[in-house]
């Protein structure tokens, strides 16, 4: 029985687990509930671990300039040229590479055979071989690892190789990252929780459609790919089934963090020349039909929507939600002057106020619903919005963009054209299994 | 004597105006104040007239699908297939032609030389031959027709050729869209005023800097020029003058809304190949300093940093900072919790609270200031930002980014990588030269 088949049979029941030692071949059996924190877990001892790792910056720019004809001197000396800055992507670079090798180093000295793989090869082949699954990097590493997990057993793993510059939010506690040896060992012993992440799944449908996704990260468009899609629509519609395209499609992504869905945020190719021939609209206005909890069909315009899971909450949702302590200070003062009063604004109270407020964005990752928002809505005689944001189990949206797309985790799109309509939603099978470790 | 010569011999006192009317040959003479506003203005009639016209999102579409070897009726079928958009497309499309129509006969009936200039072929050569400029479109084309106009003597006018569909905020009242005839005789009465819009212009320094401008209108970028100007920036750097390179650089370009600063809104082309390789990070965050005023330099993360014009402060930047109600209310609401007031918020006054704190970003556009406005600032342990907005008289700003660009008024943009420095400014010299015409 392999690893995995043996945990699952061991998680039929919530009230008892029975953990198997692998490294002292003792058999303990313990009854408990699956939510108390200190013997919440059985052990968690993975065989194969794959080690997912992120590209620095520093290779950004040595891939970057590979192809423009400059040698690796003249790189060093542009890069040299810009002061600091070529020292201190090295710099990071090579700390994000330490804490790398510390991680491989741990899993290796309790046994477990690693396979690290750059985020250029990690694929689908990857996932199966893998029973346990590392990030090593970043929160954008994460969103990658989980962009190919569809599985709700497979766990998941955090690590942040740069506290210092990066948030980690996905990540476990900072003090792992230098001290993986003692996550290992909370894991062996069951001293953690799992945490199951909601995610969203995208039904797209409607005439035209293009459900063919793009990797924005791998920041490559296939030619071939794209006229090829485009034909089989068109051959589609053309054919005696073209009812067939209006059945609702589901798409291969889940969003761990958000969709959002926004004009012309790709890239279109030429396809007769190989000129590229992009549009690039900064902040033309998207134009859309949205329902929530399917309520009424509203038309907006705006810079973007924004639907975000618990765990996307304290994302890039947060950001285009959340007020400063500035603008909250400006709204007391005015309100307190339209109402009479005569009360003064520390800045205490304003402080106060606006975590407040901001904390009220911010929702479960393992709850099972969304939060919808509307960046910078545009309001005009046409265009109204009842509410910028509010919490839905259903979101039904209608583009009415000239060259838009819906990207997820802001890792993959798909183009959202005039006539398409995405279903958003959850379901508890899309769940990513990730690990609660106390700090 | 050419017509602007005349003029600006007549200009030459504020308080002394001659007109000569050039439809009846009479010389008045009129002694007036320049902003009394009935006899406000010398007349104003131009013998030669471009009028730029936009490109129609039917336009746009035909355009799009030219090479992906779809056969009209295979195009008209595609769209067809999307419902009633076509139809609207070509509904929208004929009201903008037929606008642009009126306005043509209009000014050929005043005995002026008129030339039709698609935006696509709107250039330097438009602007030296045009007495004034007729923008026939939306703001969008009024930006482009102003992006070319470098001489504060030389007039522009915007007309809105689809008022139902499209804001104009930079063109005539909306009545004079079916009158034009009654705009050129208020303007050939002088009962109208100059309006002078202030706007920005950059100095960019620092190592590795690209001074080619990206037209993102045009939508191609030429391989050669990249690959031209990269090289020529190294072996500028490698040369011996290598210091010329950080002496500030006035780019060939002012804005008239705003300039925007963000992370990854550029295309980067894989030089030696001719496969697209696009770099799209959507809501990567954008790593800079800024000092204001030259205050101190403040390290900053965010979605983005916009600098408006009073003109631009209704546009872009308006929906960066302005409030929607749903906010307003929630703020009030925790407000007066924490002050352990009891009194109850009605959505009358949430109505007001908001309207005057959206009231307060708006600035007048002959106004010789900017505001600078960080959007979606990201603020934790590294970066912190005091104020979120303000006024500015000049504002630099040093980019840390991987990626970046400079955007002036959504239309052109140039690379703004780590090492980079801009330098923001209004200068006089720059003013545009509108019409204010009573509604």
């Amino acid at each position: 029985m392999t690893y995995r088949g043996f945990i699952n049979f061991l998680c039929l029941g919530n009230r008892a687990v029975t953990i198997l030692n692998r490294s002292s071949g003792r058999l303990h059996i313990q009854m408990g509930i699956r939510n108390i924190a200190s013997q919440a877990e059985s052990g968690f001892n993975p065989a194969k671990v794959a080690v997912v790792t992120k590209m620095t910056r520093y290779e950004f720019e040595q891939q970057r300039y590979r192809f423009s004809e400059l040698s690796e001197e003249d790189l060093k000396q542009l890069l040299a040229l810009k002061g600091s800055s070529y020292l201190g992507l090295l710099e990071r670079h090579n700390i994000h590479t330490r804490n790398v090798e510390h991680i491989v180093e741990s899993l290796q000295k309790e046994g477990m055979e690693v396979r690290v793989v750059k985020r250029g090869q990690y694929d689908e082949e990857t996932v199966r071989w893998a029973d346990a699954i590392i990030s090593a990097g970043g929160d954008g590493t994460m969103l990658l690892v989980a962009s190919k997990v569809f599985n709700k057993d497979q766990p998941v793993l955090g690590v942040n190789t740069d506290p210092e510059r990066s948030e980690g939010h996905l990540c476990l506690p900072v003090r792992y990252t230098h001290a993986f040896p003692e996550a290992l060992q909370k894991l062996r012993r069951g001293q953690f929780r799992w945490q199951w992440r909601q995610r969203i799944r995208l039904h797209l449908e409607g005439t035209g459609i293009n459900p063919t996704p793009v990797d924005l990260h791998e920041q490559q468009l296939s030619l071939e790919q794209h006229n090829q899609a485009h034909r089989i629509t068109l051959m589609e519609a053309q054919s005696s089934e073209a009812c067939s395209l209006s059945k609702p499609y589901l798409l291969p992504v889940r969003g761990l963090n958000e969709i959002f869905i926004g004009e012309s945020l790709s890239s279109r190719v030429k396809y007769k020349s190989f000129k590229p021939h992009l549009t690039l609209s900064l902040h033309r206005a998207s134009y859309y039909e949205i329902s929530v909890d399917d309520g009424p069909w509203e038309k907006q315009k705006s810079s973007g929507l924004s639907i975000c899971t618990g765990t996307g909450s304290k994302a890039w949702s947060y950001n285009i939600n959340k007020l400063v302590e500035q603008a909250v200070g400006e709204v007391l003062r005015i309100g307190n002057a339209q109402m009479g009063l005569d009360i003064p604004l520390s800045q205490e109270l304003i402080e106060k106020v606006t975590d407040e407020y901001n904390k009220s964005l911010v929702f479960g990752p393992e709850e099972g619903r969304m939060i919808f928002s509307i960046r910078e809505p545009i309001v005009n005689r046409v265009f109204s919005s009842s509410r910028q944001r509010g919490f839905a189990n259903r979101v039904c949206v209608r583009s009415r963009c000239w060259d838009a797309c819906m990207v997820v985790d802001g890792g993959t799109s798909f183009e959202f054209n005039d006539g398409a309509i995405a279903t958003i939603t959850m379901n508890e099978e899309d769940q990513l299994r990730t690990v609660l470790l106390e700090n």
